[in-house]
Formats: C-alpha cells, structure tokens, sequence
C-alpha cells in the first residue's frame, strides 16, 4: 500500500527507526508550532499519523525563516532528513514518536486563515458549529477515526457477504410512493408531469423481486430515506445492510448474520461469540420490559400478582380485578438510596405511564430479614416472604413494584427502570458485547389513532404456520415469522421470513384494513409477481449507521456519517434544503403552495 | 461457500460424478419437461446451474403422478439418489451433465402460471414487455450472467482500493441544487416548506470536501442523478465509481486508475496491458475526429487543407480562404464501393453537419496509380500523387474528403464516417480493450445559447499551469489538468486536478460568467472551505454501467442494471412515477401546476 505521491514519498504516520539518516519528503497540516532558542519544531500532521519537523537555522537559514511564518493547518510539503530524537525527547506511544525530520526545503502549499472552530479530539464547540465546518470537523482524529472504522465494517461485510455467495445488487432509489408507514420523500417527475418519484424507505420489495427472480442470495449496502420528526438517533437518509434469501427458513438467516457479525468485529479486533441467545418478543416483555434486552446484567422483572392480589394495598388488588399485572424489580444495594433518589425511579415509571411506584426496603438480619418503607405495610408476614423469595431478596436491597391492569405498562416502565438503574449503579460491563435474538413477534398491533391493526415488521411478513388459521378471524393473536437482532440493548435490525404466496399476501392485506384499489394501486405488481413461481424466501436489515456508532461506542449516528443532517433535516454546511429558482420548478410541473 | 439450507441440500449447479450415489435435495424452477415412455424427465434450474430430475413409476408412483402435472418454472423441491447418466446422454458443457437425479420425494414450493414472457436466452419480447415483468426478464441465463459480472467488477474495485489505502465514504443523495450542466432532481421539504433539496449530479463537491478533511484517498460506488432527456445509453440514475487523492499529479491518478482497470478485468479473466496510451484532446479530434477516440484500427484523419487550397475545386479554395480546413480519410478497398454506398456515407458525414463529401477512387497499376471518380478532376496529376501519398493510398482504395470552415465540423464528419466505415467492414477486431487517455481537454467551451464560456469538464478543474495567465484574458485558449479514458471509442469516465485555491477558482467562477450572488449563494461554503488549508487534489469517476456494460459485451446500459428505467425515465415494472395523494403534496407544500 505504497502512497508515495508526486508530493510526498511518506505519509506522516509511518517514518520510524529504521529510516533513521533517509531523504524524505512529508505533506501534511501544520500543527503545534513552537520556537525554541532559535530551532523550530512543529508536528506535521495527515491522516496517518504526525511527525515532528525540525527547522534549523545553522542546517537551512532560508528553510529557517520561512518556517518562522507558519501557522496551524498550514498545508505544507517539506523535504529533508530522518533522524533519531534525542534521548528523553522520544515518545514511545506512537510509530514515528522516537524520530523526527530535521528539513531544509518548505513549500507552503496553502495557508490556513485562523480555524473558526475547536478541532482538538475534547472539542468545545457545538454541534451547529462543527455541522457547519463538517470539513474541518471531519479533521479531528475521533472523526476521522470513526469514518475508518465505518469503512472497515463495511468492508468486512462485502467480504464475508462475496465469500458467501451473495450478490450485490443496486436496487433504484427513484422508486414509487407507497406510503405504509413512514412518509415518503416525493421527487417531481419533469417528463410526466404531475407524476412523482419516491425515494425508498427500504428496498424491500425490489429484493423480493430479486428472489422471484432467482438470485437466491442478495446484499446490498443501500440508502433509504424516511421523511419523520427526526429522533437524535434518526435520519433522514441512513445506510442498511440489506439482506435477502431463497429456500431458507429462520435458522439459516440467524447463522448467516451471526457469521457476518462475527466477521466486522474481527475487522476491528473484537472477538465475539456465537451462536447468539435467543429470546421471545412475549419473554423478552415479559423479563425485561423491552423488545430489544439488555442482557449484560440480571434485575429481570418478575411476576407477583399473586402476591399483590393477596396485599391488604388496594391499588395492588384493584389492578388484578382488572385482568392486570404487578411486577417488581429489585435494585440491589439500593436500599440506602435517599427518598429524593427514590422519587427519582418513580418519575422515571411515570414517564412510562406508570401511575406509582410502590417500593418496599429490606432490612433486618440474615436470619430475620424483613420489609421496611412506604408499601411494607401492606403485606403480611407470610407474604413478605413470599416476595422475598420471589426477587431473591437480601438485605440492603430495594424492591420497586408497579401495577397496571395494563400489561405492558407495568412491563415498559419496570423495563426502563431498569435500564435507568443500570446506568446509574455502573452494573453495565463497558467491553461486552451481548447479542440476543428476538423472536415470535405478534403479526400485528392494533392502532389506535387508525382504529385498525397495521404490521408489525411489515405487511410483507409471513405469519407462523401455526397461526395462519387466525389470520383474518383472530389477527392480534398471530405470530409472525419475524426476528430481530439486538446488541446491549440497542435494536440492530430485523427481519422475516417473507410470504411468497397470492393468497396469504393478499390475506395480508386486507388484515391491516388496505382496501382492494389501494392494494392494486400499490402492491399490484407484486401481487402478480407471485403467480410466476415465487420461492420461499426470507431476509433481514441491519442500520449501517447504529451498528458503526456502537462499533466506535459514540452515542450518536451523525458521529459515523461523513456529512450528516440535524435533527431538523438539514445541512448547515452547503445550506439544504434551500430556495430554488421558479423555472427550475416550472420545468418539474410545481409550485409552492 | 455452502449454500445448503433448510430446504436444499446442493444449488443445481454442483452435482457431478463424484456425488453419485448420494441422497440430495434440490429446489429451483421447472424446465423442459419431457414425458417418455413413462418416465418423466425435466431440469431444475437455479442461479447456479440446471440439474436433470427423473421421475419413474417403477421407483416411486406416488412422486411420478405428482410429477405429471408439473409445469415450466414452477418452484419445487425434490429429494432422490443422484446416478450417472446413461451413455451417450450426457452433457460435457456442463459441471452437472454427467449425472442425473432420480426422485422419490417432490414438493410443489409455489405452481407458476404461464409466463407473459419469451424468457429463453435469445427473446422475442420487446424491451417494453420485459421491462415490465422484469422480475421475469432476470431469469434469463444472459441477464443473471450480467448481474454476476457486475457484481465480480464491483468486488474487484472495492478490493483494489482497499488495498492501496483509499476509504469508501459515503456521501448525502439529499443533497443541494446547484445546477450548472444538468438538471437536478428536487425533493421538497416538509420541514422547511418552500424549500428543496436536490439529488446529487455527482458527489464532487463532498469529495473535495473530504480532501480538505484530510481523508487523502477516497472512493465511492455512487449513485448519481440527472434529470436529462435521455439518450439510448443513459439513465436518471446512474452510477459511479468515484474517487479523488490529495497530494497528487496526474501520473498518480493514471496509475491509480490503470492498476483498478487491471485487476476489474483480472476479476473477469482478462489480461490487459499497462500503462494506457495517451493522446492530446488536439491530437485525438486532429487524428480520430472525437475526443474518445476507438484506436483498436487505423485509418486516421489527415490534413489535405495544403492540396485542397491548390485544387481547382472552388469549394476548397474557397474553405481555406475563410480559414477552414480540408482533411481525408483513406477507406481501403472500397473503390468497389456502389454509387448507393458512396451517397449513404455521405448522409453519415451530413448528420454532423459537414456540408458535402467528396470522394475519389484510387484506379489505375501499381506503377501509375491515379485517381477517378467524382472530385478527381480538380485535381491535377501532381496533386493527386501528393494526396494518395499523404493517405497511403493504393489500388482499390476509396478516398473520403470533407472541408469546412469550421474545423471541428471536418473533423468530427470524417471521425463519425471512420467509425462508420470500421463496422460497416468489420475492422474492429472483437477481444480487443484498447485503452487510452484523452488528456490537455481545452478548460472551456463556448456556449452558443448561453453566449458564455461553459467549464468543458467542470468549474473545479484546475487550468494547466503555463496557460494560467490567458484565463480571464484568452478563456478559450486555456488548457485544462484534465483527462478522460476511453476504451475501445467509449468515454469509460474522466477527471482532473482540481482548483485548490480560493482565488483562482474565484476568477474561473467569473471566466464562466457565474455573478457574484450566484457564485456565493451556490459555492460559498466551498470557497470559503479553501480558506482552511486546501491540498492540492485530483481525481477522477468512471461510469459503472457503462463499464459493466462494455465488459459484458452489451450494447445498452439497460442490461446490466437490474431494475432499469427506459428512454422515458420510467419504470415499467412498478408504474414509477405515479400520482400521489393530495394530502402528501400538502405535507410538503407544493402543488400541481
């Protein structure tokens, strides 16, 4: 990987020992310059590192005094010698820290005015401004860092992906507007005026497609675009490792990515295990609260109806009247926590919706250990035990209990509640990587704003075989053949095993309330597409982006992305979307309302 | 690479002697049913091959009734015994010829009705009907076989520029209109009404960006748009293989691009030669009449402007009295040529606009050659010795003559009649890649329509450094640090060094007759990054389509892009563009005209 230029014959990130006495020439942004007793020393600075530079007025006076004028982010080629640094002045931690290059030739190739921005790694400054000054953002060494890794997974991917079988195939992004979900972004057509383009949420049915067509492994690295109120974890446009196979029912799917995760996170030295864990989307509710589990750490949720229906608590007996649940977590240690702390967890459950937080501490001895605190009283000797027992309870500990005679609002706000102790107690392990896959998701939910059930995944999803009978009589009840895949967590992606029959897709259909026009206007040709042979097929979808920033543990997606957009959908840097001319709008057949 | 699954034991495409003997099942398409005697026998086709399945009531009854009704391209599975096929019956060609299936299990997977479509290898359907169930059209073996070699050319560029250090980042498709060249798509904003973004034309600007960063090697597979009236070989989207390095000369890039054409055809099992050849832009449209000349045959074009202007043909004179030139070219052998013939190249030469022909035959002995036809007699018998030596002539040749006084006209006559003429007699040897460089491309153009000078690549390319001086004096003159590489007549892409500092591309904006408002409002950000410490950096971007398309040997882009739009920029299959509802136009503020 020579990247000798006619520039340059080193890049600054490799001269070492072992160049010590060679001829060189360096291009690089000019950084730290300091004066000392007439040498000047600086860093010279690349995307492979920094090497010292050395200006000498008895080696080079000329060199010398043009050195004398350079500033910070200066682009500049020097040429001259390695040589070693002299003792105690090495820095052992990076390649080219025992050398530097003492010069006599300087060209400043162009000078840098005063960077409007911080671009040390702790940068000071806000994010508005480092989107503005992307390209000198970009210039910091956690970015940069970052868009390496990026490319190192991706590449990962495309290997393990070829070595595989898999095809690549480009799917178009000027594609047709079927709004089932997400809103779409629309492009005028100029050539058919009052017609639109639409950009793709996902190439989900181009891939089946592909299927029906025979190439019976296919990736893509796509771009996908949802036009939503953006989320700090969303955008506009975002990157997904798109999957799709023939004659394949879930288990090939699951050791398929399993492989590949395998794969990038060798590409980045990180060993993972596999085959992953598996859970159900009904387990995964039911013990953690959330359908994409964090199982780095235990304080499962667990059930205590029976105790709660037997409590003198009136809340507690009401709640199971209902058809509802109880259900308690215990927070360990926790007992000592303040009252202002313990107000702090019920907030957090009424975030959720919960509508209290009743919690009990347990106090007393090894052999007597009893509850003490605000809801203690409602519970009985023999029931206290009970509940005791039921969380494993020691002394010290803290039990949190919430009620609903909604299931998963008890589920939901125990579940974050968990996740909020989590992080607050430091139970989290930073280096482990825990994967776990989510299974036997319901088909479909009900909505309650369009009063009627809509896909879970999407309408594309084959039901359980199992279920297939209560498709169109008892919908809510039917399990899906989808799966999802979750890392500490955080939902990479998921997928299915798709319907490949007329009959059931149009089922399908008319089960999430689509009526017979909409479902031609839409999906009609998908629909005949299924008459010709379509095979069994199944896929999956991973976010590119969510799978980079948790590689290079950033928070945020728009921290792996070259150019990303706020919140708000726009680029502060080029200014877009922007005011365009009225002919360029005439030619596409608009106008602004 | 294992491809079984839950449903397959082997692809179609592997089985050979070695497995005789072995329980296997297969999936895949029903082909070429034959009943005999009895016994019935078909292919099972998939993506990897064709297997022959027999079915035989003797060895199970039950299997073979089912197997009587079976259809072409329903999807099945089928579990049996593979066997030697019988002497005399088996096929050499291919891996799976020798062997055969015999089966006691079958499993219709999805029955087919009849396809709407001739999908055998040689189709009679039209490109419109394909289009439309192109999901069909893609079963056919030439077709699968395009999609394969992209994808081999794909894995082959992404491999070589991993390996000489250059990072893959992805650049924003919602990107911002600055048109100049082409039309852009729009996409109007939901959040910020009234205004657009605009699908990229290419991602240039980002890379420039990205070499400001410090990212000094970067690539991209890049999907660009443009919303031009189609011609026969272009597409709204396209893509493209991207790339730019800092610190670098045009030699870099040349080698850069020499060693990835290099190993894109290793990837496909052809050997070419490195390095390319080069030729002037002045030479190619001099010798060639085009700018991406086909040098895999001679009959160049030569200057006779000194003959013509002593000629009695008051044409000629007349030419180079106004400044114009006369140039000929040599099509040997076609004296024989009938007049219907002769008058069809002179429709070719009329097409780009030359006003005439002339044409002479060679005649006469080896000793005494001389010139009949049309145009002879106005040239005198030392005249007529002078021009069949300055082309070579010999007996039997046809001598093609076209004058102007505008000499881009003579040239690209007489370079589209070569061309012409090289099909016409099959010159142009079949399994040749004749690479070459077209370099020194004049900066700009004149603009008829627009009276202004246009950028001829674009307005980042760097003019040479000895013409710098005429840019805002003599814009016409100026040359250009650009280049384009043709293969075999076709413009696989170009590039050049680009503009790194603020103030030249500040009078190159002007010399474009770009207003100040315009440029700040379109390139303010960009001019404003020079400020920052820009390097010095080049690159270049080849069309992807084209090349798969060259090296599967096929004349129109459309077949090696799976889901392609046609002239009209519409795609059949899934009737894009479409309406779209009211309230979606409402959603972002615009409507109809």
């Amino acid at each position: 990987m020579a990247k000798a230029t006619a520039y340059r014959t080193n890049t600054c990130g490799e001269l070492a020992l072992k160049d010590n006495g060679k001829k060189v020439t360096l291009c690089g942004w000019v950084q730290h310059v300091k004066n000392l007793g007439g040498l000047i020393f600086f860093y010279l600075k690349d995307r492979y590192g920094i090497t010292q530079v050395v200006f000498d007025p008895k080696n080079d006076a000329d060199a010398h005094k043009a050195a004398e004028s350079l500033k910070r982010e200066d682009v500049i080629q020097v040429t001259g010698r390695v040589r070693t640094r002299p003792q105690g002045q090495d820095n052992v931690e990076i390649i080219t820290g025992s050398i530097e290059v003492i010069c006599d030739r300087i060209t400043v190739l162009n000078k840098s005015e005063t960077i409007p921005i911080d671009i040390e790694e702790q940068t000071t400054t806000t994010e508005e401004m480092r989107l503005k000054y992307r390209y000198l953002d970009l210039r910091r060494n956690c970015v940069q860092k970052n868009i390496i890794t990026r490319h190192k997974i991706v590449k990962a991917t495309r290997d393990y992906f070829d070595k595989q079988g898999f095809l690549e195939i480009e799917t178009p992004i000027l594609a047709k507007s079927t709004p089932e979900g997400a809103r779409d972004y629309l492009v005028p057509s100029r050539v058919h005026k009052g017609k639109f383009y639409a950009l793709p949420q996902s190439p989900q049915i181009f891939k089946q497609l592909l299927m029906l067509s025979g190439f019976d492994r296919y990736v893509q690295i796509a771009r996908c675009f949802r036009d939503e109120d953006l989320r700090a974890d969303r955008q506009p446009e975002f990157t997904q490792i798109d999957v799709e196979m023939s004659f394949v029912d879930e288990e090939n799917v699951y050791e398929i990515m399993e492989g590949l995760m395998k794969d990038v996170f060798k590409a980045v030295d990180v060993k993972i295990k596999t085959p992953f864990p598996r859970i159900t989307f009904a387990d995964a509710m039911a013990k953690y609260g959330s359908d994409k589990p964090d199982v780095r750490f235990g304080m499962q949720l667990k059930n205590i109806s029976e105790i709660g229906e037997k409590s003198s608590f009136k809340i507690f007996t009401e709640t199971i009247k209902n058809g509802g649940s109880i259900k308690c977590i215990n927070a360990r240690g926790c007992a000592k926590f303040s009252r202002k702390e313990v107000d702090e967890l019920e907030k957090v459950a009424k975030i959720y919706d919960a509508k209290g937080l009743a919690w009990v501490k347990v106090e007393g001895t090894d052999t007597k250990k009893k509850l003490e605190g605000m809801s203690a009283k409602f519970f009985s000797e023999e029931l206290q035990k009970q509940l005791m027992e039921k969380v494993s309870a020691n002394i010290g500990d803290l039990l949190l209990i919430v009620g609903d005679h909604k299931h998963h609002i008890v589920d939901i706000a125990l579940g974050q509640l968990r996740l909020f102790l989590a992080k607050k107690l430091e139970l989290i392990p930073e280096d482990e990587w825990s994967f776990i896959w989510v299974v036997d998701f319901p088909m479909m939910e009900y909505d309650e704003d369009a009063k009627r059930h809509i896909a879970m995944h999407h309408p594309f999803t084959s039901p359980k075989d199992e279920d297939m009978g209560m498709l169109l009589t008892d919908p809510s009840k039917v399990r899906a053949k989808a799966y999802d895949l979750a890392l500490n967590g955080v939902e990479l992606g998921g997928g299915s095993i798709r319907i490949h029959s007329r009959e059931i897709q149009e089922n399908v259909f008319k089960a999430i309330g689509l009526k017979d026009d909409e479902i031609k206007s839409k999906f009609g040709f998908l629909l005949d597409a299924f008459k010709y042979g379509a095979p069994p097929h199944g896929g999956i979808a991973f976010g590119l982006d969510r799978l980079a920033a948790m590689v290079c543990k950033e928070e945020n997606i728009r921290e792996v992305i070259a150019f990303p957009k706020t919140k708000n959908a726009e680029s502060l840097m080029e200014s877009s979307p922007s005011n365009v001319d009225n002919e360029q709008l005439d030619e596409v057949g608009v106008k602004l309302k």
